[in-house]
């Protein structure tokens, strides 16, 4: 099979907000980084994340299976360290193998979620 | 006129939510991958199903007939299995004819619906 | 300047939501085809419709002058005949004029409003 | 490294809701450019505002420091005008140096907020 993907990957709109309504953990209010690796190799996935006032954050390493999705959670990233809520950031993703990325927000700020999504860019 | 679309999309964010609120089975919570085929040939659809902590899963068949759109609910796939709630996952979609494939999600757990959409991952 | 966009888009998820909550017009459930046309001449633009059971519908001609933008509300496109609610589509988009289409669906059956979009499908 | 992302993107759908639900100014309805510039060189980022009935108005001038992301809100626009609210209208995005651009708003006019967001185009 042809690979399916690429290989690095940009995430322009990050944002984590600091508050939620409902029932955790489900209906926390996260920040996904979507990846699948269809192929029949691990891949290594190095997160590195963008701030508007500050020096970059990261890698942030993450291993996605061979044939196995991955949702990451930056809510959970906590080496070297958190992502601090309430923040704009933006995200670069590298692979050692091809992988698809999309990117989802749920926002339970007020009181009903709210649900943004969109592909990463292909770099 | 020139084929529209691609014969291979990937989607990497895949959810069905387990639970709803509002009147079945419109506002039920379901994902959709989206198909058009523009073309004036059938398409065969494959659509191979991958999670984060199992073998993938598939392929299941369908058929999107000449000019026509299919918005296949992934809650409705039964066979070799449903799909689970409440559970990651991606999805690779395959073609003999060239389609194009756009992501949705209908969430309705918490009082007021919630949507997201992309296309997806044109391989 | 270089042409800004392509000549042919595709959505592939098309739905107008039958009922709305709110104030009219502004928040009745509608869908659009966001058309920037950044040139400087006049874009003829058709959409052609595509059902899930019968025969395309179509084309659909609107103008969008140059140096403009067009919202196009499928829920008011009429001739030849208007798009029905809460029924599967999806819109081939053509233009004699590079042009950037962007797909954006509010729905308001609930409480609140959700709303997605997605760039539309370069073909 | 490679660059990451391109010199030009185009935002089909812009629209600023007129009306806000929740605390401000984190909750008021608003719609942001979010860019990320992994380089290493300043981005100068020029933004020309498309209207359905009136001349383009910009450019709006905006600097993303090397290494930085920087989520700008059109709200916030005032140089040489303000952009209208309830108005439909696109942008084109043009730097000096590689960048990504992705779309995102936040609707606030009804009890609970709705979200949309997308990868900017690519021209």
């Amino acid at each position: 099979m042809d690979p399916v993907g690429r290989t690095r990957w940009a995430i322009a709109e990050g944002y984590i907000p600091a508050e939620s309504t409902g029932e955790l953990p489900e209906m926390q209010s996260h920040e996904t980084a979507c990846i699948l690796n269809a192929s029949d190799r691990n891949a290594r996935v190095r997160l590195t994340v963008f701030f508007s006032d500050r020096e970059p954050q990261g890698p942030y390493e993450v291993d996605v299976a061979p044939r196995r999705t991955r949702h990451v959670r930056f809510n959970e990233l906590s080496a070297p360290a958190p992502i601090p809520r309430a923040t704009d950031y933006s995200c670069l993703i590298e692979s050692d193998v091809p992988i698809v990325v999309q990117h989802t927000r749920l926002d339970t700020r007020q009181t009903a979620n709210a649900l943004l999504s969109t592909m990463a860019y292909p770099v």
